[in-house]
């Protein structure tokens, strides 16, 4: 396990305040409408939007520490709008590589945020592939997310936060894409909480790192097809499989419909912009109402970088 | 002034943490939109989705210790909600009087918080007039809004953590209905921060306070004319005003189409549900740019209570 609990609580003093102790609160509303007693950890409102701040902040005070000036990183959109406010604040520079395909206004931000951004055809492998040459050929400091240990640390203290509440939950919804967040959060759950059950979702268009999860070994995809751009990879990790292994107590698959039905109740009846990858947990409740019925479940609502138009056709009545 | 600093830093270990130290951050999407540097304090992230929990766990808390069972409030919808979460989590019983035409979704959640519901013809005013009768005639704990010294105090709380934070505005924008907000708000920062400028912001359609600031002396209005229903009152109370032209450097009124507008804004560029009375702060921006062109401003997001058709329709592209 790559993961120490220790380092995580060392941490938190190295994460800008504004990106911690982000609100959790019980939504009877929502409670209501799943039959599940349901908490809800929001890590939509800081600067960026969500919680990749956590990582970023720990990752460029590594590479300040080890001589560097220049950070790079792939992404979606919202890594890359994390490395770019970190490193702004750090004054050192982000460098992004996307897929042109990417989400625009993530990409339209991550330029505001003085992040220099560097477009390639494909898919998020291939800015990867680029990323990963970039840092080699320029001697910049390579940040691969769910790779790069600061990425799962920073997304450790979300699961710090959690257990320091009163609410102790019996299951614990972590989106799944690379596997930072749900290593990170998971590893600190089954240590401070063991008894809590920790169910990683990722959608059925983007399922590598669940059927991975599932054959106890590395299986990489040909195509991704999900509305949820932020956990959408085709290549897992190996190491972040082996601690995924150790941590995690199910993978499970959701279809679009439910994650869009998610992203609407979270928008009704909590009040919440999430994007389609933190509407994950939301979705498999929705699929799975026996497995959560009158349970004490919290899901972490990862991130609020959405499209404003593509997000008004998917909350609106049709 | 009916307001004391250290009463306020006292109540803070009366109200529920689940109320406090809410979320706070620079939404530099949204500065540029409105060509300030804007930092949001937002309270909607809470189990009733307004500020008003911590002014109704400090007025139980005060009827309890004076041996009330059953404490009464008026309400447009939030307070309400407030009181019948903060009762029944202290095992006493709530109820609430309000309009028959108040938002339906505020009085649904208000019975689904354990609060009894009275509805009375007319609008707020009338909803107060019963109030205040059902208290006398049945030996109930009555909360009038805004009167009651714990709706003021709770809200003043909110001027602790804003003064607490790293972000030194030079105005804080509040929103204005019967003045526990403005006037506790205000109270706080004119004691810790006496540099910064305190803007109450009402609606047009239900500008009664407005109108007594200016005069100096209490004007009832006839009629409300506002979809911003938790700030729209008619009849000021005089204790009040008195206390809100202590605190206050300004009042200014906005137009109805400027609160629509400030709901898309927060929606689009900060991810927030706000319901129209929590816009006002941004409604006043977008109508007097020059007001606060490049300054250091501060809005209050007080509440995310909106009809889910109502809301849809008022961030749709028309």
């Amino acid at each position: 396990m790559r993961l120490n609990l220790s380092r995580i609580r060392e941490a938190t003093d190295l994460i800008s305040p504004e990106f911690q102790n982000s609100p959790q609160f019980e939504s009877e509303s929502l409670s209501e409408f799943l039959g599940c007693q349901l908490s809800l950890k929001v890590e939509t409102l800081n600067p960026i939007r969500s919680f990749k701040g956590r990582g970023t902040d720990l990752a460029v005070a590594a590479a300040i520490t080890e001589g560097f000036a220049t950070v790079i990183c792939a992404s979606a959109g919202n890594l890359g709008q994390a490395l770019a406010y970190s490193a702004r604040r750090n004054h050192i520079c982000a460098e992004i590589v996307a897929s042109r395909n990417a989400n625009k206004e993530k990409l339209e931000r991550i330029r505001q945020l003085g992040g220099r951004l560097t477009l390639v055809d494909g898919d998020i492998e291939d800015a990867r592939s680029t990323a990963s040459e970039l840092a080699t050929n320029n001697g910049w400091y390579l940040i691969e997310d769910s790779e790069h240990i600061a990425t799962c640390e920073g997304a450790a203290t979300i699961g710090l936060e959690i257990a320091s509440s009163n609410f102790e939950p019996e299951i614990v919804l972590i989106s799944l894409g690379g596997g930072a967040m749900a290593t990170g959060v998971g590893f600190v759950l089954k240590q401070v909480l063991p008894s809590t059950k920790v169910i990683c979702v990722q959608p059925s268009g983007a399922p590598a790192m669940t059927l991975s999860y599932r054959r106890r070994e590395v299986v990489n995809t040909e195509t991704i097809s999900t509305i949820a751009d932020g956990v959408a990879g085709r290549c897992p990790i190996p190491e972040v499989l082996d601690d995924l292994l150790q941590v995690a107590d199910e993978a499970l698959l959701v279809e679009e419909s439910s994650i869009i039905a998610g992203m609407n109740a979270l928008h009704t009846h909590a009040g919440l912009v999430a994007e389609p990858s933190a509407a994950l947990g939301i979705a498999v409740i929705l699929e799975n109402p026996t497995l959560f019925d009158q349970k004490k479940v919290l899901s972490i609502v990862c991130g609020g970088n959405v499209d404003r138009s593509q997000f008004l056709g998917w909350i609106s009545d049709k």
